[in-house]
C-alpha cells in the first residue's frame, strides 16, 4: 500500500534514482484501448530536463518501454508495466553525501525511519520518481479519450516567488517554457528566473491543473471524495506543500454571499454563474471545470552554505554545487497534469462500478 | 472503501442526518487500552451546536454508545463501534426541500449520480457525519497516550473572514469560543461574527492543528506519505477546499534560503534552526510539530436569495431560514484534530508493522 | 481492514456475542435498489436458533434494523447500517470460562495474541458475528435480481459425518431441516444426527452453494479471481476447514481426459459438456452454475470431558453441558449463500468497473 | 488490486507468458534485511522446468534481476522491482491457437471478459506468472529468517492420481523429483507419471505446505484471519480447485471428541496433544505446524482431441502436441511455499502494527 495510488486503476511506482531502472505497474486498466510507447513519451518528454536554461541540464533521455500488458498495440485489462531505464548515473564519489543530511530533504528522515538509505541522488525520495507517475498519466489519457471525449487537462505554472499569473489563457501555455497561462506572467518569470538562477538560489512556484468537460457524477461521499483523492494525489509529489480546490485558502475570507455559486438551467442541463466550489461539491463532479493548485517548494539545492549535521552528529556545512533546478516547479506541471487524469479516470471506473451510469433527470435532461 | 479512512486504524462512517442514528466502526485498534464512553463524549461535546451565541442554536445530545470491541473498559483488538443516535429530528414538511437543489449544497450533485437522496438536513452530505469522526478521534487520542506518552493535538481557528491569528499561544485556546491561539484575534472575530450573524450571513475559516510530541520516523514514501494521508483527512471534510503543511501556499513565494530548517545536534537529536517543511520530510514526521491548516468555505445557508432550480429545471430561489452557523469552521477545529489523532495513530502503527522501530543512529541518540 | 471483505461492494461487521449488539456497514451498495428489513428477516430466520430439535435451543429473535443508507425504502447508494440487538444475554457467572482455554476453541489463541479476550459466549469469535453477513447477504441478493435477474443461489448440507448425499435436487432444500438436495441423505442426517445430540456428541459436514444464471466474466487474473475470493469468503466462516470449487480436492485424482469439459456452441453462445471446473476457468466465470463446497468442522461443545488448561497454566478438564448446536453445518448454510451473494455482486460491480460490460463476440452472440 | 494480494506485505505481479519480461514488485518488505539475487534464484531453479524427464523440456533460465529496493544488499524499506526475462519464446504460428479456445484453458472467459487477449503461450493466464511468485517469496523467506529465526517452511507432493503419501517424512523431500515426503509414494509416483507421460495425458495432484516454528498470535478475526489469507493464496495459484487447513474437508465426517486437539502446559507454554485444527484456531496460528493442503488439477493440454470451438462460433477439436508437464502439480510446489512465506510474513508484520507483540500471559510463559 505504500507505493500505490487509485482504487480501481491503481498505479504502483518503484526505482530508485540510481538504481537501474524505475516504473510502475498500472492495474485495472480497460481493455482494448489503443496505447502505444510514443504516446507516453510524448508526456516523458514534457517532464524531461534540460530543455531551457531554466533547468537542470542533466541528460535523461527517459525512455518509456511497455513489457506487458499491451498486446498488438491495445490494452488487455492486465497489469502494464513501464519501465524507465536510468542512464545517466554517473560514476561519483558519494562519501560525503552518504555521512551528511542535506537540510529539507529526505536523507535524514529515511535515515532515521529505515536505518538505511540508498544516498545516490535522493534514492527513492528522488523527483525521478514522478516519470513513472507521467507515464501511467499517459495511460490514463488515452483511455479518458475512448471513455470520456472532450475531456481535457492542462496545468501551468501560475505562482513563481513574488509573480502571479492575472489571467487563465490556456491557449497560452505551450508558447513559454513556463506553461504558465499569461503571456506577461511568462516575462515576469523569466526575468525573475534569470536572477535566481545565476545567484544559485531556488524558488518556490504554484502550479494549477484544470479539467475541462468531466462528467458529471464522479467522486463518492465520505472518504472517497473526488476532492480527497485530488488533495492526496498531488500532496505525495515531491515538494508540494499545499492543495486548494477552487477558491482553496481564499475560501477562509469569503461570505456566503460572496462564494455562492448559482444555478440556471442549460439547454443540456444545469449551468453555474461561477465556480467558487472548483467543480466539486459534496466530494462528487458538478461538470464544471475541475480546478486544482498545489504549492512546490524550492528546492534546498542551493549555493548559499546551509548548517548541518553528520550521521555522527558532528555538524558540517552543506553547498550544492552543479546541476539542479532553480524551480522545480516548471517540471511539477505534466506531473500534476498526470495525477489528474489518473484520478478522475479512477473516479469514472469507480462511478461505473457502483451505479452504472444512474444519473438524476433534471428537467428533460438526464 | 467509500466510506472508511486509514490503513490499519481503519474508521468506516455510517449514517445520515436525520436517520434513527450515524456512528462508526473503528477496526484494527490495539488491544489493552482503557477507553470509555466518557472519554468520547468529551471530545463530541466539544463539537456539539448551541454552546455559544456563535453557533446554531440546535440541539443534540450527541451522546455516544460503545457497542462492541471494549470489555471490562479495555479495548480487545476486534472492532469497536461507536453510534450516536439522532434526537432532534424535527417533522417538517420537506416538500420544498425535496424538489430543490440548494447552491453550494451537494444536493445536486448526490441527485445526478444516485437518482435519490435523503434530503431531510442534508442527509449523508450532512455536517453531522463528522460526529463519528470526533469519536473515532477519541478512540485515536486514548491509544496515543499509551503509545506515544507526550504527544498533543491541539487546533484552532487561525483566520475568519478578513482576521487572522498573528499569534500561536496555544494555551490560550480553551479561553475564548474560537479555540483561537490569540486572544486579540478573538476579539476581532467576536466583533464581525456577530455583525455576520445578525446579517443572516455567512463566512468562511481556516483552521490549524498542531501535533506536538510526535515520534520522529511515521510516514511512508511514496504514497502514504504522512504529509499525503492529512490532506486526505483533511480534504474529506465537509466544506474544506484547501490543505497546508507548514509554509502550504506560501512557498510558492520563497527562496531556497528563505525556506530552508538548518540542523543542529541535540542532546536529544536532530533539532531544527525552524519549522518550514511543518514536521514532515520526504513524506516522514522529523520529529518537529506538525502544522496542518485547512480552509473552510462560508455555509451557503444564508439569508440573501441565490437563484437555483427545482428538479424539474424550473428556476427558483433559495432562502435559507432559520437556525444555522454562521460560521461552520468554528466547529470543524474538533474535527481537524481527531483526524489528525487517527492518522497519526495509524501511521505509528504502519511503522510498527514495517520497521519495528528501527531508528538509524545519529551521533549517541538513536 | 481486518474485519471486512469485498473490493466494491465492501461489507464490515463488528459486534461480540454477548455484547449490546452486532452488525454490519454496507458500503458500495449501488443505489435505487428496494431493500426492506422483512426481507433481510427471511435470510436471518433461516439462520436462526431453535427451528428444530436439530439446533440448539438458544431463542434469539435476531430481528435486524436498517439504520442508515435505505431512503423511503430504496438505497441510496451512502452505507447501509444493519444492527442485530443482542437478546438472550442469561445473566451467568462466566468465572469458570474466564480462566479456561477450552479445546477447539479461539479462546487460547485470543488471548495469547491480544491479551485480553470477551470471554462471554466467544466474544468475537462466536458464529453469531455469521449473523451479520447474512444480513448483509440479503441486501446483496435485492441488488442481483436488479442486476443480473435470473441468477439464483442455494445451498444445501451435503455430507454429515459418514453420510454424502448422493443427489443435486434442489428443490429438495426446503423440505427438510438440513437443506439437502437429496431426500434419502435428509432421512439419513436425521437418524444420525439424533444419536449424536443424545450422545451430547456434535459431528462435522459439507456444505454445498451453488449459484445459477451467473453471467460470464465475473472475476480478473490473478488474486482477484473470482475463485479466490470464494475461497477467502468460505474460509472466513467460523469452524470451515477446507473449500472446494467444482472438483475440488477430487481433481487430484483425475485425468487431463476425465477433467475436461468440452466446448459446443449453443443458440446463446458456448455450452459445456459437464461443469468439472465448477464455472470457474482462469478466475473467471464461464456462464456455467458455479459450485462451491466447504467443510465444517464438529465444535468442541461436547459432553466427554476433554484435557486444557487454565491461564495460570494449571491443567484442568471441560466438559460442556447446556445448549450447543450438534452440527453447526446446519445453520452454516444461509451463511454459504449470503457469502456467495456478497462475493458475485462485488464482482459484478467490479467488472462493471473495468469492463463496462466488453464482452468479445462469438459466433453471432456477444 | 486485480493483481496484487498481501496487506502489509504487498506483491504486485505483471507479465505475461511471451512477452519480454515478467515480474513483481514487494511493497511494504522490512528494511536492513540482506538480500541476494542468488538466494531468490535458488528457489527460482527449484520451480523451473526441465530439471528432469517428468517436467515439459522448455529451457528457460528464469534469471531473475532486483531492479529496485535493495542498497549494497540489503532492503531499503522502498519498493523491490524483481524482474524475469522471458527467454525462450519460439516464434511461430500462432494462428490457429489465436481463433480456438482450448477446453479448460481460460482462452474462452479472457476473450468474452476482455474481447482481447494475448493467446501466446496463454498471455497472463500462463503459470509463468507463478515464477514472479517464487521470487516474492525468496524474498519474504529472507525476511523470516531475521524476524522469526527457526520458521521453516516445507511442501510436497502428497497425491498423484490415485497414490497418496502415506508418511509426512520432511527430510525425504530432497531426495525425489516430486519433493514427496514419502518415499515409497516417490518410487508410485514416478511409474505412475511416466505412463501418464507416454500416453501425452496428464493428472491432478494435492501438495501439502507445512510451515513449522511458526509464532503464536499471527492472523486475526474475522476477514484477515490466517486461514483466510492462506486459502485465497492457494487458491490465487494457476489450476488449483481445493484448499485444506488441518484435517479440511476430512473434518465433515469426524466427531467432536475425534476432532478435539486436547491441550496440556509444556515447560515453554501450551502444548497440543494433536493437531486436526492445522495450527490455526479462530484463524489465529497456535504455534503448532501450520498445515495447509491444495489441489491442482490435471493439465488440460493432452494428445486426446477435444471438441471446443472457434472464435467464429464453428467447431473444432484440439490436441495439444508439444512440450507439456504432464504434473504439473510438481512444479507448483516451489509456488505454494512460496505463498506460504508471504502469507505468514504478511501477518507477523500485521500482528506487529496492531498488538506490538502483546501476548497474554499462560503460567509462567508470556
Amino acid at each position: 500500500m505504500f507505493n500505490s495510488f487509485g482504487h480501481i486503476f491503481r498505479v504502483t511506482t518503484w526505482g530508485e534514482s540510481h538504481g537501474p531502472a524505475l516504473g510502475c505497474t498500472v492495474d485495472g486498466c480497460p481493455p482494448g484501448v489503443a496505447v502505444e510507447e510514443a504516446q507516453l513519451q510524448h508526456w516523458l518528454n514534457k517532464r524531461k530536463p534540460g530543455k531551457t536554461k531554466f533547468e537542470t541540464q542533466r541528460r535523461e533521455p527517459d525512455a518509456v518501454r511497455i513489457l506487458s500488458g499491451v498486446f498488438e498495440g491495445k490494452t488487455t485489462g492486465t497489469p502494464i508495466q513501464l519501465m524507465i531505464e536510468n542512464t545517466d548515473q554517473r560514476s561519483k564519489d558519494y562519501g560525503d553525501i552518504a555521512e551528511t543530511f542535506r537540510p529539507g530533504h529526505a536523507d535524514i528522515t529515511y535515515w532515521q525511519k529505515y536505518g538505511i538509505r540508498d544516498y545516490r541522488g535522493g534514492g527513492r525520495s528522488s523527483a525521478r520518481e514522478t516519470a513513472a507517475r507521467v507515464a501511467a498519466g499517459g495511460v490514463a489519457r488515452e483511455v479518458l479519450k475512448a471513455l470520456a471525449p472532450g475531456l481535457s487537462i492542462t496545468g501551468g505554472l501560475v505562482q513563481m516567488g513574488p509573480h502571479k499569473a492575472q489571467r487563465r489563457d490556456w491557449d497560452e501555455v505551450e508558447n513559454n517554457p513556463f506553461w504558465t497561462p499569461d503571456a506577461e506572467a511568462a516575462a515576469l518569470y523569466a526575468d525573475y528566473l534569470d536572477g535566481i538562477r545565476k545567484a544559485h538560489s531556488s524558488v518556490g512556484a504554484a502550479i494549477e491543473v484544470v479539467a475541462r468537460g468531466v462528467p458529471v457524477g464522479l467522486g463518492a461521499p465520505v472518504y472517497a471524495k473526488l476532492d480527497t483523492d485530488l488533495a492526496a494525489a498531488m500532496m505525495s509529489i515531491n515538494a508540494v506543500k499545499g492543495v486548494e480546490i477552487g477558491e482553496g485558502m481564499a475560501a477562509a475570507a469569503l461570505t456566503g454571499e460572496a462564494n455562492a455559486d448559482e444555478i440556471d438551467m442549460g439547454s443540456d442541463g444545469p449551468v453555474y454563474s461561477s465556480n467558487h466550489a472548483g467543480g466539486i461539491l459534496g466530494g462528487i463532479s458538478t461538470g464544471q471545470d475541475i480546478v486544482v493548485r498545489f504549492a512546490v517548494k524550492p528546492t534546498s539545492s542551493i549555493l548559499t552554505p546551509r548548517r548541518s549535521i553528520r550521521k555522527d552528529g558532528t555538524p558540517t556545512e552543506v553547498v550544492t554545487k552543479g546541476r539542479h533546478d532553480p524551480c522545480v516547479g516548471i517540471r511539477a506541471v505534466p506531473v500534476g497534469e498526470a495525477m489528474m487524469a489518473c484520478v478522475i479516470l479512477d473516479h469514472l471506473l469507480l462511478d461505473r462500478a457502483q451505479t452504472g451510469g444512474i444519473r438524476g433527470p433534471i428537467g428533460g435532461a438526464s
